[in-house]
């Protein structure tokens, strides 16, 4: 596994020295800028745990035919993985600012460096620019380009479109209203802010790589990986927000009361009421039931998996309800 | 004139429409963010000048045979010309932020809005995305829809390029740093963030609707657009640097100190101080100089063209060069 991480971290630098190459000739740049970039692509494109990436590799080879990953499909694979590595930093970088957060992955944002701020807004930029070059510069000649390309844009889209409904689904005077946090909105959110990024769009391109592009293969694929990737992402990152809109749903007016006064609050008595009313709501159980159920349907979802190899399918779900093992 | 103008609005207000839609049926969106992005395109599309977008329909309109505009065509040069005004506007929403500017058209700049303020960055992203959703809807079947998809991203990467060339061209601290001010390296910053999209992009937009896609063509209109845009952006936007960068490269040591004391302070004494040594360097004079023999290179560079229709920049000279009489 340590080799496999290092051999695709070392694409990362082939894919920077290319985009460098491209900036100092084509472009022009002056060394400063050049710099510049080469140092905002280190600080935010490595140190994350580079899921994303090397699922595009794992999700490749399941696909492939006799599941044997060539060189040249390796490499193709890994390019592509780091493409979406390249896009979520992107993302980081440009939600960090909105989000005011402070640090990540260990270091401060991006925009708090003192050289940087809002110049981060710009570089947020540029990552997604450089990964429609990277494409461009390595899979213009493919037959199914212009699909891989408008996939990107389509999956950029969603997860924008996340974040608007995460950003306008509270008001910015401060005061949370819990009235807005419904599961409805609260599953929105996750399937386009992350499900699509992290999930769909790893499966698609390993789908692309072994020649699948009819739109019902992606369309089924879509299905599933938006299923994915809601559990995915509740067991991950989310599970705080997902706890607090399964008690929502469930709570009594008075509990919903007492969650209004204590949620959100950075208190320890407050933490602990919130604690005590999820024991009270069993959402331990209720969470083991969503995840049991979740894993059913996936299954069979994945058994009626006939237009192409399902085992990009069953590889994700393993991903996911492994960690939680 | 005033038609004209109103009919290019008009295709404005159907294209959000059809953003609306599509966010409404496909994505699902609740009516508050529908709201959201409602005013949102409505503030910051509207209100420009739409010299650039106008300029599409006027630039096919040249290039077409006979110089004969089907309404088929029209349409279709009006969507292009409003992804233009589009793609415009997601620049300036975010290089308000990176600016600190106050005021854009007349009006508080989006960020300031108090229910706004970071969202805009997002909000940002969203428009660059409408772009390419649009080319999509309205292009994916021609076939020259993947060079028009690479030509906005490239010129978008231009853009992006200008503005990291502009914004490591300072130190943070806000000290001027005069030394950083040579002609060269104001040419890249104005070729690059203002020439691609102003002109190049309109140029190429009516290429791609005329049938002309071969890249030498384009590859000519992107080196006569250059000029132009250069000539044009000094002479529209940037007269005071490029003031600056032409005093720089002809002062004297002495003159050059003069400079650095009294450039860039909002002091009346400093102001009056910088135009008298630009009246002592004869800039006026360097400026007439510069615009005719510029007037003459064009001239003689679109004579030469013979692989297209040559009418397109003349259009686009006689834009920039009118409106300065």
């Amino acid at each position: 596994m340590a080799q496999e991480r290092e051999e695709f971290i070392a694409v990362c630098g082939k894919l920077k020295l290319e985009v460098l190459e491209l900036l100092r000739t084509k472009h022009q740049l002056p060394q400063e800028a050049l710099d510049w970039v080469n140092e905002m692509v280190e600080y935010n494109c490595i140190g994350g745990k580079l899921n994303r990436g090397i699922s595009v590799v794992h999700c490749t080879q399941a696909m492939a035919p006799g599941k044997v990953l060539t060189p040249e499909l390796k490499e193709k694979a890994s390019v592509l993985g780091w493409c979406i590595e390249w896009l979520q930093a992107f993302f980081l970088v440009a939600d960090d600012i909105m989000d005011e957060s402070i640090t990540r992955r260990g270091q401060p944002c991006w925009y708090r460096k003192p050289n940087v701020k809002m110049i981060a807004i710009n570089d947020a930029f540029l990552l997604e620019a450089f990964v429609f070059q990277i494409l461009k510069k390595h899979f213009r000649s493919e037959p199914y380009y212009l699909d891989l390309v408008d996939t990107f844009h389509d999956v950029v889209f969603h997860t924008e479109i996340g974040q608007l409904l995460d950003l306008t689904s509270q008001p910015l005077d401060g005061e949370v209203d819990l009235d807005r946090f419904t599961v409805e909105r609260y599953r929105q959110i996750v399937i386009n802010k992350t499900a699509y990024y992290t999930f769909y769009l790893s499966a698609a391109c390993a789908m692309f790589l072994n020649g699948v592009v009819d739109e019902a293969s992606h369309g089924l694929a879509k299905k599933i990986c938006k299923v994915i990737g809601k559990v995915g992402t509740d067991i991950q990152d989310n599970k705080c927000s997902w706890l607090v809109v399964q008690a929502l749903d469930r709570a009594t007016p008075e509990q919903r009361e007492t969650l209004k006064k204590n949620y959100g609050r950075n208190d320890p008595d407050a933490i602990a009421v919130v604690k005590k009313l999820y024991n009270e709501l069993d959402l331990a159980t209720v969470y083991h039931r969503y995840e049991d159920d979740t894993y059913k349907i996936l299954t069979e979802e994945i058994d009626q998996v006939t237009v192409m190899p399902s085992e990009v399918f069953t590889l994700l779900v393993s991903k996911i309800f492994k960690r939680n093992k």
